[in-house]
C-alpha cells in the first residue's frame, strides 16, 4: 500500500508514523505538511532518529492521487473540509481524523463548532468509523470520518446497553477526563505546563463539540435517547481518556447480566476488553496501544450503573483507530500493525 | 493558647504545624507521635529547617491535660476512637481529623469502614464541624469531628440547593477527583509513583466510606434525600479535590437564580467563593490555602445543574478547616492564622 | 509603605502579591500592567478570589512617583532598562527582578543577552542584591538589581568557599536544574505540557545568560576565578531549582572543616540552612518559601566537593528575595512578611 | 526459541514481556515468579489484557532446563547470584539484568553493594554485555551480565573519547538523572508519589553502587582512568535517564573533531544516534524504545566537553538491551523484535 499523512508534524501524525512504519502492508509512506514542507520529519520530531530521514512534502492533490492509495488527514478543524474533496476527486480514499465530516446535520455542526460545515454531499457519503460498530460500512468507505477521542471512549462504553434499551434514555451523564495531548501541539494557555501541572480543570461545561457527536451516534442505535450531560476535564498527564458514565437501568437487573451484555457485544472485538467484577481500567493500562478497556459496577442502592471506559486518546482515540479502519477498508487483518502492547509503567 | 498535635509526622500534621506556627493566638505548640517520639520534627519533615528544632513527645493524656487547652488528632482511622475519650476526660477539647467520630449511626459506620465504631456516648456528643453550616454548634463543641475531604467539597457544593429542595432528591451524582496526598504518607501500591504518575484511576466504586458521611449530612438539611452515587478518582497530582456534582433541578429555574442561592448562602463565609458565570475553579487555584471555590452551570437541554466544588484536600479538606474550627471554638476571628493566599503557579 | 508592582500578571508578580498582601508594613499596594490595564487581577489570576478586587493600572511614572515609595519591576528582559530610569527620576526606589541591570560590563551583556544594554549610568549605580552577601550596599540602594534564580542558588552555594580560595579556581562546574515556571507565563514550545511532562531536557548548553552573572559575582569575591561550566536543565515540575556544584578543593581538607565554613558564613542568615552530614535538600522542601538549603559532600577518592543548593525559583530566586531586599532597604526586620514555611507535600 | 523470564511481575519483567511477545524468533515464553506463582500475569499487570492469560510458574531449574533455551533474570539484587548457577548447570544460557555478576572484583562489590558477592567462578565467566562495545564476547556468552541503567548511558557517552585518551583521565564528572521506575516496583518512601511529584532529589551522593561498574568498564578501555564523580538525581517522571557528563579535553581540539569520533564509533550501531551540532536529546525522545541518543558541546572558554547521553532506563537500560544481547547471543539480526519507535508525546 502507498500511504500519505497530511499534518505529519502534529501529535496524531506522530502516532500514525510510529504505527505505519512497522505496518506489514505499507511499503511506501509519504509525509505532507503545509507549514513545514521541505524540512525533514526529524526537525519536528527528534524522537524519530532511527527512522530514515524523510522530507515533508507540499500538499498537492494531483501528484498525491498519482502515487498514493489512501491519505490520512491529521489536521486541525476546518482544513479537511476544504482539502479532502480534492483528494477524493483524484480517486484517493481518505481517513479523516478531524471532526469535519462527523456531524451529519450541518446546523448542529455550526451551532457547536462555530465553523462553516463541509459540503453536504461529502458529509452524506462519509462513514463514521467506530470500527466495532460499523465494520460493514467501513469496508466500503471512500471517505472515513474517524471518531473523536471522547466519543470513542463513550460510545464503546454505552452502545451495548443503549442498543438494547437497558438504560433510561434521559439519565445518561458522561464525566470525561483527558490528558493534555488531546489539545494538540498548538500553543495555548490551557496547555502551558505551569498552568496545567499539579492542576485539574473542567472546561467547556455543557458546551463541548463532542456532545452532538455522541448524541448522534447513540441515536443511530436507539432513537429515544435524550440529550446527555457531557463534562470534559483536563488531567495533568499527557495521554489517556477515561469516561466515567452514569445511567439508570431501565429494568431490574444484576451486574452479572449487564457484564454479559458487554462481553457478548465485544467477544469478536480484538481491541476491546471487558474487565472482571471489581476490576476497573486505569488510563495508563492502555498507554501507547490501540485498545479500549471497560469496567462496570451496578449499584443496587441507587439503581445506577457506572461504566468506566478507558483509551489512549492518540491511539484508539485517533491514530490507532484510524489504522484499524485502514485495515478494514483494505481487507487486511484488523490487527495488522497494531498488535503491540501498552508501555507500562 | 496551648495546642497539641497528635500524629505530627503525617501530611495532616505537616499542614497543621505550618499554619499553627504563624497563628497569632497560639503561643505554645507541642507535637506528639507514637512512632517517632524522641526524634525531632525535622527528622520526619526536613522542610521545617527554619522552624526551631522541636522534639516529638510520647502521647500521655495526663501531662497533656495539664499543659494544653486543645488537641488536634491527625491520626489514621481507629486511633482516635481509643485515645480521644482519654483526652476529653482530662478536660481537653479535641479536634479530630480522622473519621472516627463522624458517623452517627454505628451500624452504618461498621458497614462502610469495616471497623469497630467509637463509643456511642462520644459519638453523640461530637459536633460535625463543617464550619459554614454548623457555626453555633462548633462554638460549644468539646469533641469536634472535622469533616472528610470529599464530604467538605461535596456538601459545600450541594447544601445550598438541597436545603431548599431545589434538586430532585434521587438525582445526585458526585464524580470526585483527588490528588494522591489524600491517601496519606503510608506506603501503598496505589501511591507508588510509577503506578500513579501519568495515570488516572477510579477506586472504591460505590464503596467509598465517605458516601455515608455525605448522605448523613445531606439528610440533616433535607430528610428526603435518597442515596447518592459517589465515585472517587485518583489524579496524578499531590494536592487538590474537585467534586463535579450533577443533579436534576426540581422546578423550572435559571442559572442566575441558582447562582444567587449560592451567593446568599455564602455571603458571610470568608473561605467560600462563588465564581462568575462561565468561570469554574481549578484545583491549583486553592493550592495550599483554606478555601472552597464553587462554579455552576445549568443546562436547559437536560434540566441538570453541574456544580464544581474545589478545595485543597489537606487544607479546607483537613488542617485548614480544623484551624477554622479552632478559631470558632475559642471565639477568635474565624480567619485568624488562615489569611494567606494560594501558591500559584 | 506604598508599594507598586509592574508586571503583576506574570508569575513573579503573582508571588509578590501573595507576600505583600500579608506584609505587616505595606498598607497600600498598586498593581500595574501594560497589557491588562483596566482589568482586575482576578481576571489574570483566579486564585486571588479572596483578595479584594483590584484593578490593574496603566504604567505612568509621574503618578506613580506621587503615590508610591518603591516599585517592583517584574517584567520580561528589556522593559526595565527603559522604564526604570523614569521611575528613578521621579524619586522612586526600584527593585528590578529582570536581568537588565545585573551585568556591569555592557559588552558582556550584549554578547550573552543579544540585547541592547541599559544606560551605563544606571548600571553603575545599581546594587546587585544577593542579600546575604551585600547587606550594607542593599541598605543604600535606590536601584536594586535582584539576582537571577540560577545565580542565587549557585552563589549562595559557592561563595563561602570561593571567598576563602578553598576550591581550585578553574574547576567549577554547575549542573543546574529548574522547574518550568522559570520560563515564565509566555507561551513557548519548551513550556508546552505535552513536550515537557515526563521529560527531562538540557538547554542553552554553555550559552545561558546567567553564566556571566555567576562569573561576575564570583570574581567580586575572588579575582582568580576562571570561567565556569554552567548547564541548565528543565525538569517536569513547576517550581524549584537545584544547583549541583562540583569543584576540586585547593588544599587537603575534611568534610567537617568545609561544613563549618558554610555554617560560619550563614550563622546570621535567617533564610539559609546548612544541612547535617549525609543530608541533602530536595526542591520541594523549600516550595513556596523564601529560603536556600545547602548540602555538601566531600569525596576523598576524587578530591572534589559536591555542593547541593536548593531554592524555589519564584521565591528566593525572585519575589521572596525581592521582598527580603525591600526589608533591608527600608530598615525593617529582614524576615518581615517572609516568615512562613514551605508547603509540603 | 524457548524463553523464560524470572521476576516477571517487576518493571523489567513487564518490558521484557512487551518485547518478547512480538519478537519474531520467540515461539514459547514462560513466566516465573516466586511470590506470585499460580496467578496469571494479568493479576500483576492489568495492561496485558490483550495478551493471552498466562500463568506464572514456580521457579524450578530442572524443568526449566528441559523446556527452555535461555532465561532472563529480572530479579532484585542478591537473587540471581544464588539461582543463576543452578540454571547454568542445567545447560541454560542466562541473561542477568541484576547487578550480581557485573563487578569482577569481589572486594569492590562488597564495599559498594554491602552484600555477599556471587561465586568467583561465575563472575569470571560472565560477559559484561554493553552490546556496542562487546559484541564478540556477547556472541559466546553463557552468562551475560546486562549492564546497569546509569552505566549504559554513561559508558556509551564516554567510551569513544576515553578509549582514545581524548579526555583528561582525572577530570570526569557524571551528573545523572533518572526517572522513578529505576527504583523498581517495591514500595519505598523515595518512590511515594507525594514525596516525589513536583520534587527533585539527589541521593547516594558519592556512594551509588553503579560507580564501580562505570570505573571498571572505563578502565577496560583505558587503564589510566581515575576515580569518577558520579551523582544520581531522582526526577519526577517515570522513565528515562540522562547522564550529563563533563570532562577536560586532553589536547587542543574542536567540537567537529570530537563529534566525528562519536560518529565513527557508532556508525554501525543501530541503536545509538549522535545528534547534530546544537541538538541535544531529551529523555522522552527515547521513551519506550531501545536506543541511546547522544549530544555533545565543546566549550572553548573552559576546555571542557559536555556530553549528554539519554536512554529509557527500562529499555536500553534494562529489558531492551537484554533482548539486543539475546539477539547477538543467538546469531539473530541485532534489531530483531526491537525495531519500534519511541512513544511521543
Amino acid at each position: 500500500m502507498d500511504v500519505g499523512i497530511v499534518g505529519a508534524t502534529g501529535y496524531g501524525g506522530a502516532d500514525l508514523i510510529r504505527i505505519v512504519q512497522n505496518h506489514p502492508m505499507v511499503h511506501n509512506l509519504q509525509l505532507y505538511s503545509s507549514s513545514h514542507a521541505g524540512e525533514s520529519i526529524q526537525d519536528s520530531f527528534p524522537h524519530f532518529q532511527r527512522l530514515s530521514r524523510t522530507e515533508l512534502k507540499e500538499i498537492d492533490p494531483i501528484s498525491m492521487g498519482e502515487s498514493l492509495d489512501v491519505v490520512f488527514m491529521a489536521t486541525p478543524a476546518g482544513i479537511s473540509s476544504e482539502l479532502t474533496p480534492k483528494l477524493l476527486a483524484e480517486g484517493l480514499r481518505v481517513i479523516d481524523l478531524s471532526g469535519d465530516f462527523r456531524i451529519k446535520d450541518s446546523e448542529i455542526y455550526e451551532a457547536w463548532y462555530k465553523k462553516k460545515p463541509a459540503s453536504t454531499k461529502w458529509i452524506e457519503q462519509s462513514v463514521y468509523g467506530l470500527t466495532e460498530w460499523a465494520k460493514e460500512d467501513v469496508k466500503e468507505a471512500r471517505l472515513l470520518a474517524n471518531p473523536g477521542c471522547y466519543p470513542t471512549a463513550t460510545l464503546l462504553g454505552l452502545l451495548p446497553l443503549v442498543q438494547q434499551s437497558l438504560v433510561e434514555e434521559g439519565s445518561i451523564i458522561i464525566d470525561a477526563k483527558t490528558g493534555v495531548s488531546g489539545a494538540g501541539r498548538g500553543l495555548s494557555a490551557a496547555s502551558h505546563f505551569s498552568e496545567t501541572n499539579e492542576n485539574l480543570k473542567i472546561y467547556k461545561v455543557n458546551q463541548h463539540q463532542h456532545t452532538p457527536e455522541i448524541e448522534q451516534e447513540l441515536a443511530r442505535w436507539n432513537r429515544r435517547v435524550e440529550p446527555v450531560t457531557f463534562s470534559p476535564h483536563l488531567v495533568p498527564m499527557t495521554r489517556g481518556i477515561m469516561a466515567t458514565i452514569y445511567a439508570k437501568v431501565s429494568e431490574s437487573t444484576t451486574e452479572e447480566k449487564l457484564r454479559r451484555i458487554f462481553q457478548d457485544s465485544y467477544q469478536r472485538a480484538p481491541f476491546v476488553s471487558v474487565r472482571k467484577p471489581g476490576n476497573f481500567p486505569a488510563t495508563k493500562e492502555v498507554y501507547g496501544a490501540n485498545q479500549c478497556d471497560i469496567g462496570i459496577s451496578f449499584d443496587e442502592r441507587t439503581g445506577r450503573i457506572t461504566i468506566v471506559s478507558v483509551i489512549d486518546n492518540l491511539m484508539k482515540g485517533a491514530a490507532g483507530q484510524a489504522i484499524q479502519n485502514l485495515n478494514v477498508m483494505f481487507g487486511l487483518e484488523e490487527t495488522a500493525g497494531l498488535d503491540f502492547l501498552p508501555v507500562y509503567p
